[in-house]
Order: structure tokens, then C-alpha cells, then sequence
């Protein structure tokens, strides 16, 4: 007899995320999480394998999206665009959840064992892109390296954006990026972009 | 008394780097490390904090080379030439020490903690270059993604070299590497380039 609990995935999330950030990931118990969302303990398990469970499951999510969107660009996207096309997927999903994105990053970086798990998501995510990449064509070398920009692109975009996710648009930054990426990497084969240095 | 032991750190890395190819890290212990290199317990833990340090000793030296590099760049050079200066000297250091390194990669393919401590310290050698070019006057942005491009650079082209360090260049594929990354990020912007997708 399981009782039908209405969104309780969604309360458990809720209530596990205050709970992060009231008084740290490592201090919270399932249990407490269980009494604040009004449910028992062995519905937390239904939905989550472990505490941990409640930050990266949508990360798990946002790589299937992000890669599926790369797989799905037109075969004539050159490498780093059909990898912009999974990136500008990820970031408007991020963005509507904008809320949840922000705690998310305060509570992973409040914690270290929280950040290898992130190091370890990216990478897992950079291997996945490379491989789509090599899927659609693209040589070793150039799959590899389109990847590992596009991830250093995800990452110090969204760094931006979670500062101020009520008026900052992740996609947007993310174009920004690849921009400056651009003319960082062309380095002195091009004269000194005022972008690139301070006044 | 401490006993005057010759070359005790060499032997007792070389007896660990051996025992845990033929063991696996996790099933080693220092008592036998210690065995094998003919020394005591007490004289590892005079030169290793842990049975993971003979791995990771070296990474912090060659942080410090790197970095140093950067900041010791002329003052007029591009951000990701300043990185990639710093890059070279480190892959001229690992190239000295190619058994070693090639060593050390196997082992710690092998071993899921031992790539999660990798990844940390890539995570850290991003940061230290990042936080030096902004010591440099490079803006924010183009700091972290030169940082990043450099570390990508750095991670691609050492797993090319490592499947045969005895007759690929590091600082060479190092270069070609940036080359590439150019060429990738241009994407649209330039006609595509026949080095970025096979025939």
C-alpha cells in the first residue's frame, strides 16, 4: 500500500536544499529531510538514492539534453557550434530553474567533497561531447578540444550568471564567451585586443 | 641517529611506482613499499606524507615551474602565450621524467580516486594560472578562459604523448594543440578548415 504523496519528489527537494544551506550539506540527515518535507524516510529513498543524490540527479538531465541537442545539430554546424547549439540547450534549462541553480552552486561550494563530485560531472561531460563529436565526423584532436572549450565556456559563463541570475542571461554569456575565447586563443597571431587587457 | 640512506626518496618512489603497477595502488601498503626499496617505514614517511604523495609530489612542483613561467613572461606578451610559455616549460620537465610520467598516467587510469585527485589538481593549475594573469593585468574573463584553454591544451596534448612519450614532442604538441584550438574556435567564422573533420 504506497500512499500517492502529491509532488513529493518536489518537496524533498525543497526541503533538502534548506536544509543544505542552513546548516551544511554534511549536517543534514535524511531523516530531517524526510520530517521537513511531511514524508517518511522510505519515500526520500524512492526518489533518491542519497542526499547527494538531490544536486546531481538534474545533472545527470542536463548532459543527456545538452548532448542530445550536439547530435541533433545540422551535419554543416562546424564543430564548436553544434557544441554552442547542446551549451545554449543547457544554459536556458539551467536558467529556468534559476532558483534551484543558485543554491545548488552555494551549497557545492560551501563543500569540497561537493566540488570533486562537480570536477567529475564536467569531466564526465566534456568525454561525452568529444565523443558526440567524433560521432558526427569530427577528427580526435579537434572533437577533444572543441569539448574541453565548450566546458571551460559552461563553466565560466555560468560562474558569471549565478552571481546575478535575475539579470544576467546564461546563453547570452555563453556567446559572450566564445567571443573572448576566440580572441584570447588567437594570442599574438592578431594585434592585442583592448577585450583582453585592462586599461 | 638518522642513517645517512643514498637516494632514499628515488628508491622509495621507484619501489612504489613498481609495486603499484603490479599490485594496483589501492593494494599496496607503505610497509611494503618500504620493504622493497630496502628502507623503513619511518624513513617513507620522512619523505611521503601518504602512499598517495609519491604520485602527487611532483604535480606540485610542476605547478609552481608553470606558474612561475607565466609570471616571469615579458610583460608584452598575449595572455595565452604567457600560458603557453608556462606550458612548454612544464612539458619540458615532464619530458625528462617520461618513464615516470608514463608510469604515474597508467596507475592512475586504473584507479577512480586517483583521477578524481587529477582532476583536482587541474582544477587548481586553472586557477593558479588564472589568478597570475590577472596579476598580469588580464581582465577577469579572458584570465579564466585563457586559464582554461592553457589546462585543455595541457590535458589533450599529454594523453596524445603519453601513448608514446619516447617519440612524440610534449612542447611541440603542445603548440600544434593551440593551433588546433584556433582553427576549432573560429568555427563559422572562418571557412571550415580540413584539419577539423575527417575525410
Amino acid at each position: 500500500m504506497v500512499r500517492w504523496e502529491p509532488d513529493a519528489r518536489g518537496r524533498l527537494e525543497k526541503a533538502a536544499m534548506e536544509l543544505y544551506v542552513e546548516r551544511g550539506f554534511d549536517e543534514t540527515t535524511v531523516a530531517e529531510i524526510a520530517k521537513r518535507a511531511g514524508l517518511t524516510e522510505r519515500t526520500f529513498f524512492r526518489h533518491f538514492a542519497d542526499k547527494r543524490e538531490v544536486l546531481f540527479a538534474g545533472a545527470a538531465l542536463l548532459q543527456e539534453l545538452l548532448v542530445g541537442a550536439v547530435a541533433a545539430a545540422a551535419a554543416d554546424r562546424a564543430p564548436i557550434d553544434a557544441a554552442m547549439d547542446g551549451l545554449v540547450a543547457g544554459g536556458a534549462l539551467i536558467q529556468e530553474r534559476r532558483a534551484f541553480a543558485r543554491r545548488r552552486y552555494e551549497i557545492i561550494a560551501a563543500n569540497a567533497e561537493l566540488q570533486e563530485r562537480e570536477l567529475i560531472k564536467l569531466a564526465s561531460l566534456s568525454a561525452a561531447l568529444a565523443d558526440t563529436l567524433r560521432q558526427r565526423g569530427v577528427a580526435d584532436l579537434a572533437a577533444g578540444l572543441a569539448a574541453e572549450a565548450a566546458v571551460a565556456i559552461f563553466k565560466i559563463s555560468f560562474e558569471r550568471w549565478v552571481a546575478d541570475p535575475e539579470r544576467l542571461d546564461l546563453p547570452q554569456l555563453m556567446r559572450g564567451s566564445l567571443d573572448e575565447l576566440r580572441a584570447v586563443t588567437a594570442g599574438s597571431d592578431i594585434e592585442g585586443s583592448p577585450s583582453v587587457t585592462t586599461s
